[in-house]
Order: structure tokens, then C-alpha cells, then sequence
């Protein structure tokens, strides 16, 4: 296993240590349980934005926490959902009164945990609302999943609903806000190579030199097919063909076009990607109105790509466009 | 060969083509000479700062074309030095009137057609200067050198040259910042595994399962040492001690830490690594004032890291947190 790593136990550990040491201006993390909030927590009077999910997806979501977009993030180990005390011992600590937003992504693991962790702050009488975050086209159910998966529309939800919190949306409001942009985002991925979680130390699936699969979840899940590698243009348009006709997106729409790196695909080919994605959707009389392309929701070192879409109204446009600072997606600020 | 690609020999060109498509509002994306500059340019009366190398490194440099950065980017076929052609004609696109600023890596190639592009324009009556950039202490001399590599002080050049350029220094003045910068940075990086340059089609060089190499070069040249897979600590030890006993960086010293994924290492090492080097410039009383924590100066899809220390004073820190908008690097605006 080449890594860079220490004990595979301490992978989860030591790296979130090296992000409090490296950002205390915007953050802080919690050992035991683990969590990472904002260093100015809690804001007074403001909804509180909660995420989490396994690590292995960095900068989602613990890179993700600061002004305008996470108030905290739980972080399980590798691959596995984080535990319902996380989840209540963050809420406690970013609470501001006004109530906390739970964005869950559509993991079985994940969902029982977040709502257990809900139960117990309602029974202390603090407001939860939770929103499932499920917009991978790929599969109907999975894995880990009753339903789609969640995917690359949470990092979308997030941004959103952070600046939607800042700029003071009520919970009920907000919930709302982040339940439109998970019916209007789509998502399918795809990989070149597996990837190895540093306590399993071989890789998580294998694929002939000469194959790729189509559709395959963030944890390496199987996805649609598994196939001999096309070209970048092929695979770009078997995606993005998914995708579009879930929705289905439609000529004069207006979207976000988010291209995702799984972790090891570097930004040369994120770009070839981008480009023929753009043109399909020219095509189609759809109008890329903003675009997110980078590694924001990863596999570890898998390499491979995603692409999401997300319909835009102008309140989404001006809710992408608003400052926002943490350690893994910042602008205006 | 695994890569999302279309033909080997299409793919600087497409993804230029992504670049351009992608970022309209921040650059232009010339094909024959091939380079990327500002959408504004030419900006009246600043310096215009130009850099370029070959492919593959990127978001440097392409990427780091816009306000408050570079004027204009020259990309060279993957790990190919650029033609003296495309410095030649991004400078006469660029230029504002106030001269032009040459940030060179030192590679031999590099520093031959920025040359002749320099004196192509000195010709033409058009000022400009070259700076070099040699930061990486791993070797004196190397396979594509005489003296030091160019490596991860580029990055951090490319920042604060731009940002002295927008707030108006002259280029006399721009040109002694740049050597300030190169003299205050020292870098190393290490390999785990190689990258494979998409018109060879096969990794650059080989390394056992069990083997890394510690000084390589961003084109997989050879480095210090071969040899077995040591630990986080152990690897962040050996580069950062090299790195600061060779300035040296002493007690006292304000520096700006840069841990670097050479392409495939995630985040989640990133944080490892970077929690180590922070303990370990703590130790020695070196205040980390400012870092840069992700994938700036990449090789491919290579795994590994390198690590950049800046020693800092108030001109620099003043200029590094300027505002800046292009598509690899952003804040403040």
C-alpha cells in the first residue's frame, strides 16, 4: 500500500489534526468524538449547518467547514458512516439558537446515525430538520444505499445552504432550499482505477488494465457496466447523457456544470472532460451559467471523474455567488 | 495507459479548449502559439507577468492566469518547454506598456526560448526581464538542469509577483521582488509512485511496491535516493529537514508552508503531512505565518509530495494575501 500514512489507525485522526493546525483561523476540531466546526461557533441567532459522512472524500466535508458553508462536519473513519454522538456533540457545540440543518447523504448508515443523533437534541428540544441528499442517477439502490445515492449534489447543497444560513434563512426555509437543490441536481460517475482504504491495505475492487466502470459510487460500489476504456469524448457523453435525461434538463435551462475529480485524475483531463461536457450541453440549448471543476468530493487516490448538474434559479445563482471561506472552496472573502 | 483523454497528441490542445470554455470571464485561450491570458489584457500601464513550462504541472501555469496573478501562461506539449514563439506572441498580446516580467523555471529548455523570446522583444524596444527560479535543493545538477530544478517557489512567485504587478511596481522593482522570492523559497518533493506522459503511453520510470524516491524532479527525474516506503513522519522529516537546514530557516523565522500533492495524493495524506511539518518548524521556533495546502505544481497523476517553505516579512505576507482570482487560485475577491 504506497501511502502517505503513519499507523492506517491513526489516518482519520492525525490528518484531521493537521487541518486544525493548519486552519485555527477557521476551524477547530473535537477528538472524541471527532468533529470539526467553525472556530467562531456558535453563531448567534443563525441556522446551524451540519454534514458528515466517511472520510475519504476530503475536502467533503470536514474541508468544507468555516464562513458561508459547513457550521460543523462529522467525519467517521474511512469509508464507514460516523456515529450518532458525533453528530449530537457537534450539533451542541455550533447551536445558535435558531435550529440545525442536517444534509445526509443517502447511505444506510449514515441516515440511522443522523437520526438518531436527531431524536436525542429534539428530546432536548432543539430544532433538527434533515434533508436526504440522493442524486447519483446511476443506480436505483446499492451497496450501501436504499434508493440513489448520495453524490456530488451535496457539495452543491452545502455551499448553498451555508450561504442561504448566513444570509438568514429560517430552518424551515432552509430545509426547503437545500430539498430544491437535491430534486434539481443529477450526478453519475465513473473510474479508471479502485482505490485501497488504509486499514483494508488492498484495493477495494479491481479493474483490468484495459477496463473502467461506468456509474460507480464514491466508496468504489459497483455502478451500470463495466466496460473496455473509451475516450474521453464517449465517456464524457455516456455521463453526461445520463444525467441530462434523469431530470431531464431541458433547452433553456440554466445549470451548474460541477466536474469532479475522484481524487487521482489530474486537472489536464478534468479539463478535456469539461470540454466536451460544455459542448454537449450547447448543444441542447442548455446554458452553463456557473461551474465548480476541481476535487471536491473524492475516492481517495481513485482515478476517474463525475459530473454533476444542478438547475439554477436566480435564487441559487445569487446564493453560489455569495463569499465563502473554509479550507476546501473559497471566494468574495 | 489509463487517462481521460481523447488522442495523446490532442491533449494540451483540448484542454486548453476546457480552460477556455470553463473561465471566460478571467482568459483567452490562444492556439497557435498556444497561451492563455487575461480576458482585460492588456492591462494599461502594469507590468505584465508571464510565465510558461511544459504541460502537465498544472493548475500551474495556465491555470494561474487572471487578476492579481499571471498575464499570460505558455504551455509546452506535456513536459515539453514551450516554443519562443508563444512567450513571444502572449507578450506582444499582454503587454501594457510597462514592461514584462519572464518567470523561468530553471530547465534548460525553458531558459533558452524565454531567452530568445526576450531579446525578440528587447528588439522591438519592448522592456522585459527574466527571473529564474531554482529552489529545489534535492540535487545541484539534474537531467534537464544546470544547477537547481524550478519547482514549488514558482507557485508561490506567481502570486505575489502578480500582486506587486497590480498594485503598481515597476518592473525594475517587480524584477528584484521575484529574485527576493526565489532566494526566501527552498523546496523537495518525493515520489510513490510515477506518472505516464499521455504521447509515450508507459509510466516515466518504474518503482518497486515497496520503493519511493525521495528528490524527484516534477518530470520523475531522479532524485537523492531510492528506497523503501517509510512512514509520513519519517518522509515529512527527511524533506523538511533538508529543506530548512539548506536557506537555513532559523528560530525566529516567519515562514509560509506549502505542502504540495504532486498530483494523485489526496487530501486526507496532504493534512498528514502537513501536520508533521508544522510540529516540526514549531519545535524549532519557526512561526508558520501563511500556507497553501492542495495541488498546485503537480506531475500528472503522480503520488507523492513535496514540501516549499517561504521565509516571509511584512512585503510579502502584505502581497501573498492580496486578492486573486484565477481559475487555480482564489480569494479575496
Amino acid at each position: 500500500m504506497k501511502k502517505l500514512i503513519n499507523k492506517p489507525e491513526d489516518v482519520v485522526k492525525e490528518s484531521l489534526e493537521g487541518l486544525g493546525l493548519a486552519w485555527p483561523e477557521l476551524v477547530k476540531v473535537n477528538f472524541n468524538p471527532n468533529f470539526v466546526y467553525r472556530a467562531d461557533a456558535p453563531v448567534k441567532g443563525k441556522v446551524a449547518v451540519i454534514s458528515g459522512g466517511g472520510s475519504g472524500h476530503e475536502p467533503m466535508h470536514v474541508g468544507f467547514v468555516g464562513y458561508g458553508m459547513l457550521d460543523a462536519a462529522c467525519p467517521g473513519e474511512v469509508f464507514t458512516s460516523p456515529t450518532p454522538d458525533q453528530m449530537y456533540e457537534a450539533a451542541k457545540k455550533v447551536d445558535g439558537g435558531a435550529g440545525i440543518l442536517f444534509i445526509v447523504k443517502n447511505y444506510s448508515g449514515d441516515i440511522m446515525n443522523f437520526e438518531m443523533a436527531a431524536d436525542m437534541l429534539k428530546g432536548e428540544g432543539i430544532e433538527v430538520e434533515s434533508v436526504i441528499i440522493d442524486d447519483d442517477v446511476a443506480v436505483e439502490n446499492s451497496l450501501y444505499t436504499q434508493g440513489r445515492r448520495g453524490v456530488g449534489t451535496t457539495v452543491l447543497a452545502e455551499k448553498i445552504c451555508g450561504a442561504a444560513a448566513e444570509k438568514g434563512y429560517d430552518l424551515k426555509r432552509l430545509a426547503e432550499l437545500c430539498k430544491k437543490v437535491n430534486s434539481w441536481g443529477r450526478s453519475m460517475g465513473m473510474a479508471l482505477t479502485p482505490c485501497t482504504v488504509p486499514a483494508a491495505g488492498k484495493p477495494t475492487f479491481e479493474l483490468a488494465e484495459d477496463e473502467m466502470e461506468i456509474g460507480i459510487g464514491i466508496h468504489g460500489e459497483p455502478g451500470r457496466q463495466r466496460m473496455k476504456i473509451k475516450s474521453a469524448d464517449e465517456i464524457t457523453e455516456m455521463l453526461a447523457q445520463a444525467v441530462i435525461e434523469d431530470l431531464p434538463f431541458k433547452a433553456g435551462d440554466e445549470v451548474l456544470a460541477f466536474v469532479n475529480s475522484m481524487g487521482g485524475t489530474p486537472d489536464i483531463e478534468l479539463y478535456i472532460v469539461y470540454r466536451k461536457l460544455h459542448q454537449i450541453l450547447e448543444q441542447k440549448g442548455i446554458k452553463v451559467a456557473r461551474k465548480l471543476i476541481g476535487r471536491y468530493i473524492t475516492s481517495l487516490e481513485m482515478q476517474g471523474v463525475s459530473i454533476t448538474l444542478l438547475k439554477l434559479d436566480d435564487e441559487l445563482k445569487e446564493l453560489w455567488d455569495a463569499p465563502v471561506k473554509t479550507p476546501g472552496l473559497r471566494w468574495g472573502i
